[in-house]
């Protein structure tokens, strides 16, 4: 057996091919931890008081994060931690995923609320999927279940923050998730938007709830494998919508960079942050106004969830 | 057969798949040149008295922008076209691509100046492999053969545009090159270095001469089809040191890309072109110096042909 690269002591049972540690349960634990917490400090994610909402799908990312969160919260006595579940309504899917999320929380004896694009927005996802396809219009030709949940799901978690009053909006977004993005951004013809892919993204109105993402810097194979040595529990099952094909193609292309160059996600993701403040400044001009229907913050007349309910005909 | 949708006459024979067209040889032709005449006005790479020097290495881009430009130019009375050539001293590839530059040349009636590594810095490549091959100390390591063979191309072929007293270089960097630098900047770490991806890189010294790039929106594979039609003869073997592993993924991945969704890599080209003021703006601070050795334009003291040179000890 091969010992561990730092107690020394233990068997390894992780390699971690860019950094050549190899790693026995209990040291991996505590790296991915430590990890988390470097990149609360570098970013400056969270304040000794924050109350913090923690957005959990049931997923092994969010599910993840909610436990790691849940283990740091407790040494700063003036923080809070609550979670949040949306509810997209996918038949099949979400009943699943909500378990799990409903079952992690009440083990962590976390505060949970559950909130559903149903009661926000009056239509399922699924209802809104169907509604699509039969219309296909020139506004709705190209959007994909994907981008319209996005669009919903974002605003269903700052509203539930906001409401809950709490200071932080943690997402689990992980380090291959933030670097897809950014190349799927640049492909998509949309480089500007890199500025958005933030492990901090600045409130820049004040009915935005500030997001952080802690899990950014880690990847998703360490999360995995930190949820398998922990024995989380979450929703394996993949969202039956999910089918951005461009997407999967980017997710192979990078998996693949990483086999051959270990450590090319992260130098990705470092290297964007070096831009991001030029960036930043050249998107800063667009200031925020509120919707003339919901009154949310947006950045023309009306907000995307109006459009997308107006073009489906849910809305006037 | 399909008869093109341009002239409506002949029978096609190219199908581009990211507009749909199906073109016949003329209008294939004519299609590139005038692809190329857009990018020039788009970019105003060109004025009507321009002295311009075309980098032609012998193989496909570099000839066929040559033959291009010649057909170009003869509209501009008071212009004019002539090239070069670095011969880096590669022994059995340089002395058939340089034919091939010499042959194009002398059939298209353009000056052509031939200048090397061995004149100019007083080694060859090959010898200059050889020595860090030898020597491989920590400055050395990891620097492939085409990373400082860069350095001192560029550096050649500024001197002699210089010493010939052109306005503009061209090189035949094409769509394909353009985007794998985007994407290799990237996962190098190294996002800045994008704002140099450039259709136009404007001089920031005076010794600089200005660089433009007319294939920049040209697909490599439509270069290489307008080369087979128009019968022009190049230099096809490969460079014996180029291995840019990483490269290769890319281009890989990009044409893979671009064979799910066509026009992806003109996308990506106009994508980062959107955030390339911002990024402009952010390395326009580093002014440039004239290193302390050569005199030639530098960010530090000492420019990189020096410290390749001393690193080499080369130079003292």
């Amino acid at each position: 057996m091969v010992i561990c690269t730092f107690c020394k002591r233990r068997d390894a049972v992780y390699m971690r091919p860019y950094s050549g540690e190899k790693l026995c349960a209990k040291c991996f634990i505590g790296s991915i931890e430590n990890k988390v917490r470097v990149t609360i400090a570098e970013y400056e994610m969270f304040q000794h008081d924050d109350k913090i909402m923690v957005a959990v799908s049931g997923g092994k990312d969010s599910v993840t994060l909610l436990h790691i969160l849940a283990k740091l919260v407790e040494k700063f006595p003036k923080s809070s931690l609550c979670a949040v579940t949306v509810d997209e309504g996918i038949k099949g899917y979400r009943e699943e995923a909500l378990k799990f999320a409903v079952k992690n929380c009440r083990k962590l004896n976390v505060e949970h609320t559950i909130t559903s694009f149903k009661d926000l927005f009056g239509v399922k996802l699924d209802e809104l999927v169907k509604t699509i396809q039969k219309t296909r219009t020139d506004d709705t030709r190209g959007l994909t279940p994907c981008a319209y949940c996005g669009v919903l799901r974002r605003r269903a978690l700052n509203v539930a923050a906001r409401e809950a009053g709490v200071d932080k909006l943690a997402t689990a977004h992980n380090l291959d998730d933030e670097t897809q993005t950014i190349l799927l951004n640049l492909l998509h013809g949309d480089a500007l938007r890199i500025a958005r892919v933030n492990p901090v993204l600045a409130e820049s109105h004040p009915k935005l709830v500030q997001r952080v993402k802690p899990l950014c810097e880690v990847p998703e194979k360490e999360i995995a494998f930190y949820a398998y040595q922990r024995r989380i529990k979450f929703q394996s099952v993949p969202c039956p919508y999910a089918s951005t094909a461009l997407r999967s193609d980017i997710r192979l292309f990078l998996n693949r960079m990483e086999e051959k160059h270990a450590g090319i996600k992260f130098t990705l993701f470092k290297s964007v942050e070096k831009i991001k403040p030029a960036l930043e400044q050249a998107v800063a001009e667009t200031k925020l106004r509120e919707c003339k229907f919901c009154g949310e913050p947006t950045v023309g007349d009306v907000c995307k969830v109006c459009q997308i309910l107006q073009t489906l005909n849910i809305i006037g």
